[in-house]
């Protein structure tokens, strides 16, 4: 095997362009000084951009699960009733974090692999008053699932005066959010997946009407504590030390995001997506989800006459290429393809191309070729 | 398309490994201390594997064409009888160089896609004798052959008492290179090819025998005179200032080739070769050689109802894919993938997969996927 050579297509972390890499070496500056207030000042504009947000987007460092965190302890505190979407191990994290700060928390679970029906949110919440904060994941990176966020927003402001809060970890970047728009309250994001950055990063935007309950919120937090980070950033600055390389990078993402154009970005995630869907499609193995809930950055493949683990392990073996396997009960059951952030058609093709090597050496019975085949078709439209 | 994202296969420059990258980035050291000299002591038993001699490699500044040129001012003077084998392009510039020189030149050329017979050689040496020198290509980059230079030196050897010399630039370090075992005089590669490097540095290789004839020389050389560069290398030193950043990076290629395993380098291009090969044959598009004469590191491809040039173009706007066109009167009429240094087959799949794509919009009339799964088998073996 060539020594050197990662594919990295799990579905977060993603790999680094090679000129975010470039500008994360650049030499360290003081944080306090400023070219940090400069650089926070280059980076506010362009982020609101990619939330469809006019607030600003609150920069902590630490992880995605962080950001969940801090998007529970600011808005609920102990006794609070709160609702938890839960469609895979990531909606699961939510409703974790809400049952650790003693929360009452209630769920709606759907089967692994579907998005949730809004329908059933509605129902839900005409029958169950006092629900303070409705919980859901936009992206499902555990399943490969899209859920309908911006219905669920309608939904939740309609029959509720619930704030609704989205974990948009693995795919805010990668596909169209719009949060004013559709009426999310917070939306959280990760910097290691449709962000192209090493993890480490973890991104917040607060609606007007969440401040207000942010701000009587009796839950104790410190490094979390939100207004803490809407105050500084006022005056472009950090309340505690900020990951400076990974904000060095964040410029050069969206610059590069501004290059190619969001929409261009959306579509190009959008076409990876269907070309990924089609290829296994044409070699008759089945997908997790349907097409409507597919998210256009992370699909999920359910193997028949192969095992799922047997097959990872020669990509890894043959090629260096990672695939992700099942989380929780889907483990063994099926394998992830991240197909976002720096990551494009071209890249789609080789993934295909190498994996369907991969299945017949894992015993799976295909035909050679068909895969990239439907897959070139669909570039091809 | 994805900004950022460079697919680069023509044949040279090739991509540059992470890690190469990585070393070439070190600080700057100064050249005439300790730690370049421990740099040259560290770098020179490693490149004599590469290059299959006992004699110190000799590192030049500057690009594969000082190297052709070092090779002939250090060896042949005004006057001279030189015998140029001519394959295409570089062979060709060899020739240029002695006429620069005012050797007198004897060339034997062949069609370009053809190596050449040795038995050709041997008839002329023994119909010509006072041939000093006999120049000739390993691999012509220009047209992907790769010439039989191990019968060659034998022909050289037996019919007369010409020193044998060889440009190995697009080969050396990703076929079998054994200059002492057949005879080779005076052994020349550049950076920028299989060395997985940028250009900028020139290596020679020269026997005992070729040492004789340089120390009589009495053509004008300076910078490019090959005595200095020996004389301070057996101090681990350089005549005039070397290129660090290179040096850093070769020290780092030389442990990926170890690390790899020499013989698994070669066995992976001459994969490659043949996955890239079977590919075009099953998409039914003329290769420029044939089977016997294909280089590991390059291949030539002659389209029929499409032009190599409209495909070039969509390759690049599309997939911001490079692949090289045809040099002189190939021009228009060939196109070249290079598959030498940092590249996999895993990248021979997806340049294959998107030429599929480029060669139905430029309008040739192939079956999508037909060629990927050709070059799938021959890796399934």
């Amino acid at each position: 095997m060539l020594a050197d050579q990662q594919i990295l297509r799990i579905p977060g972390p993603s790999p680094i362009p090679p000129s975010v890499q470039r500008a994360m070496s650049q030499p360290m500056i003081g944080h306090r000084g400023l070219e940090t207030k400069e650089l926070l000042q280059q980076i506010k504009p362009e982020l609101k951009t990619v939330f469809g947000t006019k607030q600003d987007i609150l920069l902590i460092a630490g992880s995605g699960t962080a950001g969940l965190e801090a998007a529970v302890v600011n808005t609920v505190s102990s006794g609070d009733e709160v609702l938890v979407i839960v469609t895979g191990a990531f909606g699961d994290r939510f409703a974790k974090i809400c049952n650790e700060y003693k929360t009452n928390v209630h769920r709606i679970d759907t089967a692994w692999g579907e998005a949730v029906n809004p329908d059933v949110i509605k129902d839900y919440l005409k029958s169950h008053s006092g629900i303070k904060a409705v919980f859901a994941t936009y992206c499902e990176t555990s399943t490969g699932v899209l859920n309908p966020v911006d219905e669920i927003a309608k939904i939740v402001h309609t029959y509720s005066d619930a704030l609704f809060i989205v974990d948009g970890v693995s795919c805010v970047g990668g596909v169209k959010t719009k949060m004013d728009d559709w009426g999310i309250d917070i939306l959280v994001t990760g910097s290691q997946k449709a962000m192209m950055l090493p993890a480490g990063l973890t991104f917040l935007a607060v609606s007007q009407r969440a401040w207000k309950t942010i701000e009587e919120n009796k839950q104790s937090r410190f490094y979390l504590d939100l207004k803490k980070y809407r105050d500084n950033l006022a005056k472009d600055s950090t309340p505690f030390t900020p990951a400076l390389s990974l904000l060095f990078g964040l410029k050069q993402v969206l610059k590069l995001m501004q290059e190619e154009g969001l929409e261009e970005v959306y579509k190009r995630h959008q076409l990876m997506k269907e070309m990924t869907r089609s290829a296994f499609r044409a070699l008759q193995i089945p997908l997790l989800t349907n097409d409507t809930a597919a998210s256009p950055t992370v699909t999920a493949i359910k193997p028949g006459d192969f095992r799922a683990e047997d097959l990872r392990r020669l990509l890894k073996k043959d090629f260096n290429l990672s695939v992700a396997g099942g989380q929780q009960h889907m483990k063994g059951e099926i394998f992830r393809i991240g197909h976002m952030g720096y990551c494009s058609p071209a890249d789609v093709l080789q993934v295909i191309s190498i994996i369907e090597i991969g299945i017949k050496k894992a015993g799976g019975n295909i035909e050679l070729g068909k895969g990239t085949r439907a897959a070139q078709e669909i570039y091809l439209g």
